[in-house]
């Protein structure tokens, strides 16, 4: 480990991780690991995941140390257990790592909802939730993969945990620490609230993307409406170019408050549609000049 | 004019226009006039603008020559003159114009409606309608005002021009040569056409994207949520930076047609409320998958 590296640990007032074992190196996985091992808060990553052509590209852009070839082997020893798969394969992971958990893995995740990992831990972890720390880190692209992972990904941006009543104070730093150690900002609130907050400005948002694409693809001149498109559209849409697999299971865990953002959303559109049919320009300028002060007032805070 | 610039100009085999008089000299208007000049296309720029301050400030960064004083001055002696203000303020200069406009001074648009423009022209420009010429240039920021303007902005976007029956074919050319020279690929089309295309294609998102910041920027927690909004909320959000002077223009103007589009949207989301209900993942994942898999070749053929 470097001199930076140790003072960087240091600063982040945290050892090292021995041993981080990671479920899932794609985007996020990978980023963990490599933000970790660039402030020098980790001496050894293991990798498991479905792909083995993904796992060999994390290897070989020294991601990971290690592929796990089994669970016993990749949990057996590990300090901490991050599970970055789609919260579809949460569940199963969960039972087969349970038995083989040390008496000190600390376990977290990075899913974008909470309450279900949450439900899932309860069912699956055994003794073992105690040590279980749900955590979100806000953070993302469309890419996904090992090969998109960077080590700055997190920097700047919000890490959010939902502790429940029986979750150990230290594991909670441990993981505090090291998401902090990434250059997270991090906060603590109630689970329901997490998904409430989230489904509004994250998942309702890639919902409508993936709908507007999805409605002009079926179009009979759909090529000729994409050639039309334009920077606003790309951008407009450049979520809904985001992992298929991901995105259904976040919206089939969080749906009924995705629903509920869905309803105001919708009712919001019938109020632009009247607006529209009145052809009140004032009250057009009005909503459109208050959503752009917003978004900047927003940008300059960031 | 230098040798690069003269064969430029060679190239799109159209001699250089000596004067352009562009009204409104904001992102569209000053990029014209800078990419013209970097073809060597224009010997002259006249600006008119409401903003003394955003003509001093082309006038400074050399995207006009001179600022037009007034009517008179501005287009008595242009080759051509370039309507890039908001539509809503196009009636007004067309009146004021109309009997100030030489017999060989061709009149063109940027407007990002096609109908209305046409149907202004055709009540105010009197027997310069021969010489109008209707265009779109599809490129744009959520940037505003001279200084945003760039020689750039529309190298290998598309410019639409919707023709009519009694417009001068060498007018046509002639605003096809220009844009040209500015980089663009130039096709001819209907203007109800047009109006159906874009309404689906930019008028629909910018509306469902000002709704979106609006409807969130109401609530009671709006900073909350605001602060955990992400890089996805962020391109989503993009266009609801946009001028709302200008979409307020471009709503009422092609309301009939961005309403249809609006239904369509709505009844898709009435689709996804349904399988989101239900809980529906494979159906989500498809619904998912199709759009990426249509965004992405989009982006292959861009």
């Amino acid at each position: 480990m470097s001199e930076n590296a140790a003072s960087a640990a240091e600063a982040a007032k945290v050892r090292p991780i021995g041993t981080l074992t990671v479920y899932g190196v794609g985007l996020i996985g990978g980023s963990f690991a490599l933000a970790l091992k660039a402030a020098g808060a980790v001496a050894r990553v293991v990798g498991v995941g479905r792909s083995r052509a993904n796992l060999d590209a994390a290897l070989a852009c020294g991601v990971i140390d290690a592929v796990g070839e089994s669970d016993r082997e990749a949990v057996s020893g590990a300090d901490m257990v991050l599970l970055a798969m789609p919260v579809g394969q949460m569940a199963g992971v969960m039972q087969r790592i349970a038995p083989l958990l040390g008496a000190r893995t600390v376990v977290t995740d990075a899913g974008s909802t909470k309450r279900d990992v949450v439900a899932l831990a309860r069912s699956h972890l055994g003794n073992a939730i105690e040590r279980f720390v749900p955590a979100h880190p806000i953070a993302g692209a469309e890419r996904s993969g090992a090969g998109a992972a960077r080590p700055d990904l997190f920097h700047g941006r919000h890490l959010l945990i939902t502790p429940q009543p029986e979750t150990d104070s230290a594991a909670i730093d441990l993981v505090r620490h090291a998401w902090e150690a990434c250059g997270m900002r991090v906060s603590t609130l109630d689970a329901q609230h997490h998904d409430r907050l989230l489904a509004a400005v994250s998942h309702l948002p890639h919902v409508l993307s993936y709908a507007l694409v999805h409605e002009l693809a079926q179009r009979s001149d759909a090529e000729q409406l994409f050639a039309l498109a334009a920077g606003g559209f790309r951008d407009f849409t450049r979520i809904a170019g985001s992992s298929p697999e991901m995105w259904r299971d976040i919206c089939v865990s969080n749906r009924d408050l995705i629903l509920e953002e869905l309803e105001r959303y919708r009712a919001e559109l019938e109020r632009m549609a009247a607006l529209l049919t009145a052809a009140d320009g004032n009250a057009l300028a009005h909503v459109f000049d208050a959503a752009r002060e917003a978004r900047n007032r927003w940008l300059r805070v960031r």
